[in-house]
This record gives structure tokens, C-alpha cells and sequence, in this order.
């Protein structure tokens, strides 16, 4: 097992599972206040959503020092992506898609976005905890304020980074790209519409990259301040 | 109330509704046979999906003679509608936004379509059932088979009228028009992202349409058979 499936398999241990594997390795005090501070952290998140929860707030409901909360997970954003057990932090994910680095000659950021996207999906760790959040989300009105103010966070702002314009229309440009990129996700991976699941990644990526140029750096309809 | 509004009720009136105003006007014959339908339908629906679903099957469940079911519901897409408590069976909304009547002078078909779909969502009476049919696909496998079963039939099938290529290739291309507006009414109506939640119709339908019209006839980066 390499050492990043152990932190994963490590960050994945929240109370409701029964992968005890990658767990071995650890001593069982360190290993009861991480599932103390999940717990904590997935209640909190429930409750206050993704901007409410505070890493305060979930110390102390787990009777640990906010000190070890950030020893164990790091950030807010981290800790979160422990709870939902996505196999990465999204903004992460995000930085890599948007980096120059990694894109293939004459790919346009939107494709390389896209096809990043993709690539992150195809695997079965990343899309049951997506397809978990979307259900929540439909399910409960406050999972989908907390999944709101978390895409919004970890993905939006960092891709309104790239966006052209001021502030509120990269956050609009931004939401278009968050609208496409969502929709196939869906689409794909949970209705699995026929030929949006049988295509290749490479063809999706083709097809909707110019979408996501278009909505970060081109002409969207608007002229004044959004 | 007006007659449409008058047709809506009627057909809104499943047995799980307690909306019976808009039924004084009937029978209670026609309105027991009718439940009766619905009912049936329902469990058919849901156990066979929509291809799997006959009007056959349907009355034979409901102790009817399939005649009764085409006289209240005329075609089985009209009967799923009234099940999921939909206002308007989707191809005859899909047909009207894709009509050149109505069209404002100048604008594409994309834009045409986008803000056709965002004029029928703003009302909150496709709004819930949009969502919930989104909710149960999400939560189960069978209902996802469903909806995807009908958004080809009543949605798809008739986009990919207006798309360019041969078979397969204006399947695809109908098929990413869908990935957008999925994406556009969770993000707007379900998870509610702001900049897109706060736009107006027509900001979204200028943004969105250009991606729709080159997914329908533009360069989607695929030159052989798809």
C-alpha cells in the first residue's frame, strides 16, 4: 500500500465505516481522537454547514485541542473532505487542473479542466462520495447549503481565478463552468445518460472544453457589471 | 380557475394528494378510475420503468380497460407527466422551444431553448416535481433507469431533431445539451450557487445558449462516426 492510499485509507475512518485496515499502523489513542474529531466534524458540518463549522467548535465537541484537530486534518477543507471521503481535497484537485503544468500541447485551459475532471471522476473512491453529496443535497436543505458553501469555497473561487472580468462576474463565470461541469457529472456518472456514459473522457473533454473557455475568458452576453 | 389550471388539478390528483377542489366538476366514478390509474401507473413506473411500463399492463392493474387510460391520459408520456405531478408533458414543451414561432428576432435556437426551460422551471409548480424526481433518481437505481429512460423519449430524442450528423452523432449532441441544462437547474433550483441562483433567466439563457447551439450544430471536436 503506498503511502498516499494510507493516508486515504487513514482519513477514510470515520466511525461509520469498517475499513480497520490501513489503521494497523496507528496507535489506538491517536485513532479514537481522529473518529472523535470526525464524528464531531460530521455533526458540526450537519448542523452549522461548511462556513458555520468552525475547527474550534468541532475540538470541542470532540474534548480534543483545536491544536490536534489541525495535526490530524490540517485545514477546515481537509477535514471535510475526510468527513464525505472524498479520496482528495478538491481545491487541490483544482490547483492541478488549472496549472499550465500537466496540459497536453495546444490543450486549452477548459479542456484540461475538463479532461482533469474527468480523470478524477472515472475512479470509483472520488465518485460514490460525490454521488453521496448530491443525494444529501437533494435530500436536505441544509446538506445543500453545506455542499453549496463548500463547492463554492474549495472550487468556484479557485476557478474564478482564471475568469476574466471584476469580481462579481468571475464569480458568475465561475458558477457557468461549476453549471456545465456539474451537469455532466450527473449526467454521467448517476443518470448515465446513454451517450454521455459511453463516450470516452477524451471525447467529453473535447466537447465541452470550448464550453469552458467560453464561460471563463470569452463573450457570455454581458457587457456592464454583472 | 382557469381550464388549464382546471386539467392540471385533475391530473395532479393522485392518491397521495389531498388537493380535491379542482375535482368538484367530476364524477366520482371518473375521478375513482382515475386515482386508480395513477396509482397503478405509479407502481409500474416504478417497477418496470418508463420503456417497461405498458398502458396495458397499467389498466390491467388498475381493473380498467386500456380505452379508459388513452381517454384520461392520452399518451403514456402524458400519463408518466400527470404521475410525477409534472404541469406540462416535457416533448410538447421541448417542441415549443424549439419552434422558430416565438423566437425573438435574432436570437439562436440555443438561446431560444435555454430560455424557454428557464420560463417553465421559474414556476414552482414544475420546480417540485423536477426536484423530486431528481431525488428518488438519485437515491435509487431503478428510478434513475426511469428518468433517463424518459429524458430520451421526451427530451432527448426531440432535441437531437435539431442536431447535426448522423445518428449516433446527434444522440451525443442531444445528449450534451441535457449535461448543460441538468447542470443549470440543479446549480439554480436545488443547490441554489449563488451568482447563478441570482441571475436573471435572460443573463443565463445569453450565456448558456451559445454552448447549446454549437452542441447541437457547431465544432464538438468529433469528425468521424461517433
Amino acid at each position: 500500500m503506498t503511502q498516499q492510499n494510507d493516508r486515504r485509507g487513514a482519513a477514510r475512518n470515520g466511525p461509520t465505516t469498517s475499513r480497520r485496515a490501513a489503521r494497523t499502523g496507528r496507535r489506538s489513542g491517536d485513532s479514537g481522537s481522529r473518529e472523535a474529531i470526525l464524528a464531531a466534524a460530521r455533526a458540526q458540518f450537519a448542523e452549522h454547514g461548511y462556513d458555520g463549522a468552525t475547527i474550534r467548535a468541532i475540538a470541542a465537541a470532540a474534548g480534543v485541542d483545536p491544536a490536534l484537530v489541525h495535526h490530524f486534518f490540517g485545514t477546515k477543507e481537509r477535514l471535510f473532505t475526510a468527513v464525505v471521503e472524498l479520496p482528495i481535497a478538491p481545491s487541490e484537485a483544482i490547483a492541478a487542473a488549472l496549472a499550465t503544468v500537466g496540459q497536453q500541447p495546444g490543450e486549452s485551459v477548459g479542456t484540461h479542466l475538463a479532461s482533469s475532471a474527468l480523470a478524477l471522476w472515472e475512479s470509483a473512491q472520488t465518485r460514490g462520495p460525490f454521488q453521496a453529496m448530491l443525494r444529501s443535497a437533494l435530500t436536505s436543505e441544509q446538506a445543500a447549503a453545506t455542499l453549496r458553501e463548500f463547492l463554492t469555497t474549495a472550487i468556484i473561487d479557485p476557478v474564478a481565478g482564471v475568469a476574466v472580468g471584476e469580481d462579481r462576474q468571475v464569480s458568475f463565470r465561475a458558477s457557468l463552468v461549476a453549471t456545465q461541469m456539474l451537469g455532466l457529472a450527473v449526467s454521467r456518472y448517476v443518470l448515465r445518460i446513454g451517450p454521455v456514459a459511453a463516450a470516452r473522457p477524451a471525447e467529453l473533454a473535447a466537447a465541452i472544453g470550448p464550453t469552458l473557455d467560453r464561460y471563463l475568458t470569452g463573450d457570455i452576453g454581458i457587457t456592464d457589471n454583472h
